[in-house]
């Protein structure tokens, strides 16, 4: 940790800072210039957490030099983790996809929907079951029903299930039905949610918040390892920034950040990332050619029709073009996508 | 709702969006321009929700013309919301000024930052007992020990107590010793926390999300009165842009704008919202002379011993000065501060 | 052109709108609604422009239907624009990837640059000898010195020249030298710039402003085409977000976007859209599969020694590297690399 | 300066760093950490500018300790810089309101607007004859005719004028015409017009890009600073974020954090800051409680017939209101307004 004082600060203020390192354990160094007094910290300033440096008076600013995440740090993990679920796998080198409806709404459909994307390649179903929506009026999700649904589609089609969770109280019941627990946008800050599915033995896919830096999102991540559960499986899904032209924009560019930070898989949701079915097959390409490791992908028999989320939703024809296009480019990075 | 078709759209697409809209038992008109054409819905256009209207080849573009929420807004009901909880008042001519440390650390702070508090004319206590900390290694508030102490505080010096809740079954608790619930930033989209908090009686004091719009802030708040709690607060408390010199970018014409939209009173956080005790009091003086109907502030007998937040934290003789100088803009905008 | 009344709006205020919309030879439509009234303008609300109909008391909002602008519209002009310079074909099947320094600093440099990157495949030279520095004290770039060794670079090595512009009044100075003219991020809306570059035979390469909103990119486009110079090639480089992990965030969404609303080529610069050396080869893929039409790339002989953005710029061995990856991805989407 | 190198960093990378920094004449401390390497560089770090550290093989990141400015900076000019240009005087204790036109129409609506505020108490006049304007198609000023006007319109009201350069070439024309040159939004990186309008004598008002961070707006002031114009004034216009319910953020907090680093007075535009009328009031007395010296706002006698930016244009009876709110406002702060 470097701490740099006002110019002008006082020697007993300096002195103060000092103290409250050496009483944490840890080494300062001053180092007098021209302009400014600099303290350099050596030990692990990890343990300064509770130390409000910057209500010191004298002091200017703190820079951290450490990561604030350990579990997730590459540095402690060199090789990266592969997730593993119910015949799914991600991280290693064949990609995942993992398609379904934003929703569930009845059997007919998630049916022909789990039929269809296996029969293209989909190595995974999504479908919620407990739908944040932005409206109290909106359609919520058939809940535990849309769980036992699941359930069965995964029985009939042999896909493994990747449902959201949106309650501690519903942790249990999802862990049940499902064989990965999402935790969306809205929730990646919802302490309480991660700790309750670090809890549990299934693996987490988490999204990253509309406004997340990177290290909030690998805190959030490191949420749920601190619990014991290592199975976290990371979702990049657009950041929300002035652009007009599209809902959200996706941050292609967290890629090769987090491959460089974290042992953690990373996966892209083009539609949601983009909210608009024209940009969903490009934009697969692009996260695909960037390095991630595989797609969450909305997808629905007839979008037109989709109670939810349609104007970002696939048909099973653009699905299957999807598959084909990624499919290439797959090759071209040297994974695979069979 | 206005929508957009394409150009060159087909006569049997225009006809399949004028019949999903007449199924709605809304009266669609269809406008004829010379570059696009145009149908706009006559009727209550939030029954559309349902309909994935953006979805149906043709459209290009759809465009709300009736605001989401109902409860929350002004059309619904013009007189303004005045929520009062144990002698505290906010929404009124008087300016409420809620104040304490981030955290409660134990019984000697919090009592005198109570009485300090109240003998400079505050009118409620803050203090977090279930604190959302971004990381895990951090301390995570004293809990229900907390909330003890609060109601403790509260007895001894008559100020009403607001504090946080972060996980929907810690709500009957909070409930029961607090006098207002507050949800925070990264819960403001946290939709079954909105829900228990709308199911119990006592006041809502609901944080805006860093990267929230305004109607998905209003949004937020109808999700709480749609379970039949309407005393909810808003407050503004800095919004995540590219600014570097400060945590967060207070965003103060949010409060003329929700005053537009919304019956509900509006409190202004000026310590999240800067991130920096320097700045604390000018935003303080702005967020009133802007039309806030009071502030929430950070106040600690010594921030440079405070474990959270000491950086952004008042001292006792500084929130003084808060109060003498947001007294006089009070005065200039006609209002009070007793 | 949609406007909406709001409620309670005055039938005499309606009038007035619906006067001055015919006062300009349109055909306003009103359709009176349950809680607003809106008037649909028929014909071309361009016209409207210097009307300021927001500004009519009972209007509440003003909504365009229309794209403000024409020229660069794919709706005026159906098939790709392709622009041609001196060889380099930007807009076609094959991609185009320019490359070379940030800034061009000696003779020996750009010489042994040039030479490297025309050996790898690549199909013109980028160099500053205008620089735009953020510091007044940082190194102003060769100017009319630097025009010269690059046309010396180009005679030797075969490739065009690309490089920027940043005063009208050196607009000929660098058009007689130059292949392409580069107007730069910072000048995307310096519109007397962009006027004088609309003036000059020579195709314009326009980078994206950092907080540019897509109609207003092509806006800045729009400003050139108006005054006879068609071949304007666009170019994204990241915008300015939250992010604190790369210094832009580069927006790979908006190709799409683009390829659907201009039949101008796009380029991309992954260099100053990630400002990251270790990322620029896997956005480059990305971008392509994205379907750039090419790349904007810095290369340097030596980065940690380049004077300006060593950080971000590519070695020739990283740059042999990228060509490698990149062909591969051009493959796999279809296009060459040749 | 701090340099954290890489874990596991080579030995010699070390030396490379140390070697490059021994020859800038500055001097090296490496400090040797649990988990990191660090070298902190005393003496001034600017000299570092042109060494491209980031780029050496071994170096993770570079943090700065002093800012990147001189004459900006409160640290070399303690003082306050008052300007005075006619009369007008910003930066003391009295506040500065300029107000008028977007645009300058003809001589009688420039008349009318002129003696109106003057009457009202305004003590500037602005009014634009050279406009930026988004579109090509739009009206883009009277240019020189407009000049004249304004000139005419200081003669008879004895106001001083503001008025917008948009390019270095007519700098010589608008530096005889006003008082003072204003450099707009969209120009706040335009640096061969920063240059141009610090080598002429009139001072010099710098608006904030919309997407510009605290260090490049002083940056930016430097630039015109380093021509031997030290008379800049500074002024926050509202920056782009992702808020849809005005057309930009106004950012307030920048004034407290622009006084503790520089010396320049600080105006704030509420007009283009919020893009609506009904929030130019209330945010322009935010502005001066926040310790703004001024205001700059967009006056019309009938903003509903303004050729540009009616809908947040005030009538003169709107500005009567402003001027008597914002004289409460500056009382309150201790400041005056006569």
């Amino acid at each position: 940790m470097i701490i740099v004082m006002k110019p002008g600060v006082l020697p007993k203020q300096i002195r103060e800072v000092m103290e409250r390192i050496k009483k944490m354990k840890l080494e300062p160094h001053l180092l007098r210039g021209t302009e400014r007094n600099v303290i350099a910290v050596i030990g692990d300033e990890r343990n300064l957490h509770r130390q409000p440096l910057e209500a010191i008076p004298g002091v200017e600013n703190v820079m951290a030099v450490l990561k604030p995440y350990k579990l997730a740090s590459r540095e402690g993990k060199k090789e990266r983790t592969v997730v593993r679920a119910h015949g799914l796998t991600i991280g290693g080198r064949a990609l995942a996809v993992i398609a379904g409806p934003c929703t569930v709404e009845n059997r007919t459909m998630l049916r022909q929907t789990a039929r269809g994307i296996k029969a293209l390649g989909a190595h995974g179903l999504r479908g919620g079951a407990f739908k944040p929506r932005s409206s109290p009026y909106a359609f919520q999700g058939l809940k535990v029903a849309g769980l036992k649904l699941l359930a069965e589609a995964r029985r009939e089609s042999g896909l493994p299930v990747v449902t959201e969770v949106v309650d501690p109280r519903d942790v249990p019941a999802v862990s049940r039905f499902a064989d990965v627990l999402q935790i969306g946008t809205r929730n990646m800050q919802n302490y309480e949610l991660l700790k309750a599915a670090g809890k549990q033995k299934k693996p987490v896919l988490l999204k990253r918040g509309l406004a997340a830096g990177i290290n909030e999102f690998l805190m959030s991540a490191e949420y749920i390892m601190a619990q014991g559960n290592y199975q976290v499986i990371l979702c990049e899904r657009g950041i929300r920034t002035f652009n007009d032209y599209a809902r959200n924009t996706l941050d292609l560019t967290v890629i090769p950040a987090l491959k460089e930070l974290t042992h953690l898989p990373v996966l892209v949701d083009p539609s949601h990332g983009t909210g608009k079915r024209e940009y969903v097959i490009p934009m697969a390409r692009a996260a695909v050619a960037a390095g991630a490791d595989g797609l969450l992908v909305e997808v629905h028999p007839h979008p037109d029709r989709a109670w939810v989320d349609g104007h970002q939703t696939l048909s099973l024809d653009e699905f299957a073009r999807l598959m084909d296009e990624v499919g290439k480019i797959a090759t071209a990075v040297g994974r695979t996508l069979n």
